[in-house]
């Protein structure tokens, strides 16, 4: 697929068939996630493909209780009610499910590129993980980031090692929808895109 | 370009030809950045095009300084010097400079997503950085990443608003060269990359 074309029709997805996804299509989406960009070339994305039916149940109750809690915090009734309305996660029945994390280089060795933030560290696993939606999405598959859960609860449901930092799951599969073409959020009427970024010149 | 190849072909460049780059080229870059995924369709990212040459002198000025300062982190000669022979900005000849921002959402206002880490909504913007980086790539263009800088002097230099967060800079051009099609850290032996992702299952 055409990289603007890729760009175009990537979405945040919650809906997927049941159909499995091929571990040709994993091995290459991967494989360009490891193509990406690296602060002073320390890749430090971590993936974990979560096998465990218990460990997704853990994950998926995790989900509930966040955004329960999420849910106080919305003062218009309407609004919380259109909130808890919206599928925001396919922990349970996503054919994929992967765990992202972010590995530091250790303090020992100089990394270029750090030094006007750390967190560049963390930017690199995002470059790693935008490569890897849009590798599944070309390849005729989607993904959806699940970040309404407590970060902590990802890393001890997982067990990864400690120097690991949760960023988040990613639910993949078949779509079961383009949603229309526009982000799920906007076709739920819960927020507009802007029609275009904001460029300044200085 | 199809995806894949642009994935494998996308450098961070820091030798430029002096040609300019067409508006619609950076129209449509900054076109697919918008297309980018964001937490709670939020879209936090805020793009500064430099054009002042004073601005520019001064954060050059600003790299050498944060440069000289990471030398003097390296206590292996050999490798001091290796680092300090690196090319690692264009920031003076780059045919644009472009300033990284990211504005998070006002806490008035309840976005979704953010709930695992309020560093979801950097992360939406380094989404969009990637788009951007990928489709001036897969335009002929090519671009690097600055980071070896003093953050808050960036915002200073652009004046830009106090909710604008820096990221860092952007160079964008022609490149000069592709460094044999791999990154260029590894062409010039500071560092290898692995092989493979790393990949568990649990």
């Amino acid at each position: 697929l055409e990289l603007h074309e890729c760009l175009a029709k990537r979405r945040d997805t919650r809906h997927f068939l049941s159909e499995p996804v091929p571990k040709t299509v994993l091995d290459k989406a991967f494989k360009s996630a490891h193509q990406a960009p690296s602060v002073g070339l320390c890749e430090p994305w971590r993936f974990v493909l979560i096998t465990s039916q218990e460990k997704r149940i853990a994950l998926h109750q995790g989900y509930l209780k966040t955004r329960a809690e999420a849910a106080l915090q919305i003062s218009d009734p309407e609004l919380q009610k259109l909130f808890v309305s919206l599928k925001l996660e396919a922990l349970l029945e996503a054919p994929v499910v992967i765990g992202l994390f972010c590995e530091r280089p250790p303090d020992s060795r100089f990394t270029i590129g750090i030094q006007g933030s750390i967190d560049t560290v963390e930017w690199s696993c995002v470059c790693a993980i935008q490569n890897l939606w849009l590798s599944i999405s070309a390849q005729g598959y989607a993904a959806g980031w699940v970040s309404i859960i407590d970060f902590k609860l990802i890393s001890e449901t997982l067990k990864v090692p400690q120097t690991w930092e949760p960023l988040g799951l990613l639910c993949v599969g078949k779509p079961a929808t383009n949603y229309g073409g526009i982000p799920m959020l906007e076709k739920e009427n819960w927020k507009k895109r802007t029609p275009n970024p904001v460029v300044i010149e200085v």
